[in-house]
């Protein structure tokens, strides 16, 4: 499965290139060590009263950790569940991470004020990085499986920049309070990604339908990643709040808020899904929503019973809207939404906001260039395809070709 | 695969419903934030001598997100061995540690102290809970493949209500010291499990026997589960002890333990199986039993000598009760324990510990309700099958049919 | 697949009971809990000034635990790429690692200062011991499926000890900086493996070359331990700086590098391989090495900068070192290096030290050692292959002798 058209011997090499360049001499112009990282500060500081077991390195970087785990196992494994796709999902998900981490840096230093024309890093900035790059594993969920890694790549830098306008927005102008980031991590991404889903709309995707559905094992992959977003949201949710009660009391009602969404989500499954079955998509997806749904509120004094409602809620609109919205978003609004990210991160995300209009149309734009024919998008046929971007071992394809006589095989009888 | 008995279109959800809506009314009346969660509480305290990194979340919460993977990772990949099995192994385990952390919240809570009426909750109180949700998981072992969710989450009921009373027995009436929780945890949840397999026995399982084995990659998935259980078994056995050096000794001793623990196995299952080959049961239980063993007395001035000691013969006794054990449980005792918690939670458990006794008539009781044929277990044909609760992704069970087709035609060449 | 030359059933029970009882009395004679975690002199110092908060366990438990994860997830799970070798990879990293850990405390202990004649221990030499045993895994990587367990159990004996003698000269004799050890873990793991794999050469090696390949699946389990490698490296290379900014700088600056690593990794990969499509390769090693190549400057004021200019560079060299030097060290040096070992340790840690010519002599006996006939070696037919020394689900053999079949032919027709 080579095709000029997707080969991305020069693009993507040309794209990395240009991209890491660009950020090193930035890096080198721009980015200072913070007061916890310098040696200098650290110490002239430390001079006075402070103590080396006080450095926030100590009451962050265990949070930071369990946030990157969900950048990169979460994120990347949830979206494992199709069936030839696994490379892409977990592949791509690694490198636009890895890009839009350092992106973030640099956009959300230049948006959240400089330092005498610097921007000052560590732990804390880590963990922004991160929660940019969250936004952005979001909106690839909406278009997973239609898009080249040198698109993502564009729509990373995109989102970043406009994801750190709407941060300053919502928490500086604004004055919004939003320790989880629903708002402007959750709902953000789904809409960002959503909008360039529309724009990137394939009427003919259903010639990659038989692509675009798990096997056994691809759905066991997918749990790992559920589970590790699922358990690390009260990290999450309480990395960046203020120390003591209030990361204590986010943390807590985030995981009485997912304990109750999981019991919703499954029952939920089970009443509207084929013979009373469970539906791994629900279980896979809305079981997190109650993650989502407690991030804006969960710093304040919500009470665990605030919270186990608020998840209980939000599960039930999750699996409702996997149901019942997804088919509508796409027949009639043309959103073609792969993991359904609006179900997981949109609605839930809406209960606590909805400050994103203004914005919609910068969204589209950036969808219109995506669109433009020189990314080396994949066509509607081979949609959903590892073979296109990755080498795949010899035996695979054949395993490959093998379902795919059989499916055609029942093609036929089927139109015959 | 669907029956009208083990249809859970209505079951599940009205069970789920309630049982969350119950949870909800109860949290709402009885629990509150602790001091270190509650923000007025915790600001009172602080104005004297504390600050806010002295909060018990920055002391606690690593060990607690340790446990959490140990729970919802460890113990739900440990169990994805069987070969049709992944989901409900992955997905119920889910299910049930959801609900049983809520449930444990509240039955912990009313038997070891109220406030003034009310159940005080923060990090500890979850670790607490977590550690409860880890007894039901190991009793879910015993019985795995065999229960409906709705069976599961009765029986979590049972075993958590009365997990609290019997820990409130040997840890407040009887003083007994049980760090690890080898006695409240592992030994309590083996035999409570192994009691219930007791009753639910099934006569003939064996229908269901060519279903009751791995595949490559399940056993693979499987030690996902085994390693985060090895490696965080120094955080299990640690989470809740005085702080300082106890549990800093703790976590030491059962890392000791763990190692010498794995040597033992490997050898015992190179001894004991097949033509000197390792079998992989052996190495993704019986390499755990060194943290079980080092849990009661970790905490102790045990000397790593004293802990390696525990741990290698853990290792040893617990590769002999799958060999030799488990086959005389199930044809004697009539006892099917699918994981064999028996061997990894029961014999290294009871090293330490019988007060157990009094309680058993209470578990027949809790097996007895269970066995009431309205909760939709499956029958015997169709144990250790994921398709009778889930949707599997179609190609997949025509693959098993291709296998089993091939399976055939082997066995009706062997035969004639 | 069972031969007498590999049959384990005496050999690998023997080699464990009497390697752990030396371990374990060993302990017994030399080895005391540190002040950290000894009841008594922890609160004698205590006593005076000291809270139970101040604790070391506090300030490194969380980055022990880190490094844990990447010596049994991240190594074990990053060799499973093999198609029939992922009980192996798994399995035999779990046993040698358990092991080498053990011998790591004794030997780190009796190199790096005895207090009264005795070897004290805590977190820090947890930390330690894990270090060492991930040299051990690195050169492990090299031999992969051409080794048995008694063989590997004997790698580990002599690298330990090499290792800690190694660790000695540089860190206390020459006074070297090596804080996240590219020089003392990664560059001496990396050659020790290539030339053990050296000595062990085996010129009738692609008689398994149809099994030194991955599929689709076991490249998804491999991407498990790249990425949990990925993540944790920032906590690898801080996990013993100093407390305070160093610690707190060394993470940042290995995050950056990784990120920027990734990128020029995901390039290089486009750009050399087949029709400009990512080898998986490639992902799951080259974009580690930025980790390694920051281990030794981390620490210092490298600036994030300087950080990502090293990590840029080191993944260019890997990819290369994967697409040209592997070839020619197999064809032209006789060194078979399964895991291209060379390309992710031993280049990018050469770029910080090249003290180790003077071991090679030494590395050089300990692979003739090894090279006796008598530790039950995989002959060359069947390197790469699990059924050697683990039991195979049947349906899995089935599998197996289809490809037997096909291999069958081949073999007829290549003796025929």
């Amino acid at each position: 499965m080579t095709d000029a058209s997707t080969n991305m011997r020069l693009k993507l090499p040309i794209t990395c290139f240009i991209l890491e360049i660009i950020i090193i001499i930035l890096f080198g112009v721009l980015v200072q060590y913070d007061e916890g990282t310098d040696a200098k500060l650290w110490h002239d500081r430390n001079h006075s009263s402070h103590s080396d077991y006080d450095n926030d390195f100590y009451y962050r970087y265990p949070s930071f950790q369990d946030v990157h785990v969900m950048i990169f196992i979460g994120f990347g494994f949830l979206m494992t569940f199709l069936q030839r796709y696994g490379f892409s999902s977990v592949g791509f998900n690694f490198l636009i991470a890895a890009f839009a981490l350092q992106w973030a840096t640099l956009m959300q230093g230049f948006f959240h004020g400089m330092h005498g024309g610097k921007i000052h890093i560590g732990v804390e900035s880590m963990i922004n990085a991160d929660f940019c790059t969250g936004s952005v594993l979001i909106s690839f969920g909406a278009v997973l499986g239609k898009t080249s890694p040198v698109q993502l790549l564009l729509m990373a830098i995109f989102e970043v920049t406009l994801f750190a306008v709407n941060e300053f927005i919502v928490l500086s102008v604004l004055g919004a309070k939003d320790a989880g980031g629903s708002m402007t991590i959750h709902t953000f991404g789904a809409y960002f990604g959503l909008i360039v889903a529309r724009v990137l709309y394939r009427p003919n995707l259903d010639k990659s339908k038989h692509r675009n559905s798990s096997v056994y094992h691809s759905d066991l992959f997918a749990m790992i990643g559920t589970l590790y977003l699922w358990m690390f949201w009260p990290s999450f949710n309480s990395a960046i709040t203020a120390h003591g009660d209030d990361q204590h009391r986010t943390a807590m009602n985030t995981y009485y808020s997912l304990a109750a969404c999981t019991l919703s989500s499954y029952a939920m499954s089970a009443l509207t899904a084929h013979d009373g079955k469970l539906d791994m998509v629900h279980i896979q997806n809305a079981a997190l929503a109650g993650g989502v749904a407690a991030g804006t509120a969960g710093e304040m004094m919500l009470t665990p019973f605030g919270s186990m409602i608020v998840g209980f809620v939000a599960g039930i609109i999750s699996v409702l809207g996997f149901k019942y919205l997804s088919p509508v978003l796409e027949s009639k609004l043309k959103i073609q939404d792969t993991c359904g990210v609006h179900n997981l991160h949109g609605m839930p995300g809406i209960l606590a906001a909805s400050f994103k209009c203004l914005l919609v149309s910068v969204c589209v734009t950036s969808g219109f260039i995506l669109k433009l024919p020189i990314f080396g998008a994949p066509p509607d046929t081979i949609c959903f395809e590892d073979s296109i971007y990755w080498e795949v071992p010899e035996e695979e394809t054949g395993h490959g070709n093998q379902l795919t006589t059989v499916r055609t095989e029942e093609t036929e009888k089927l139109s015959s």
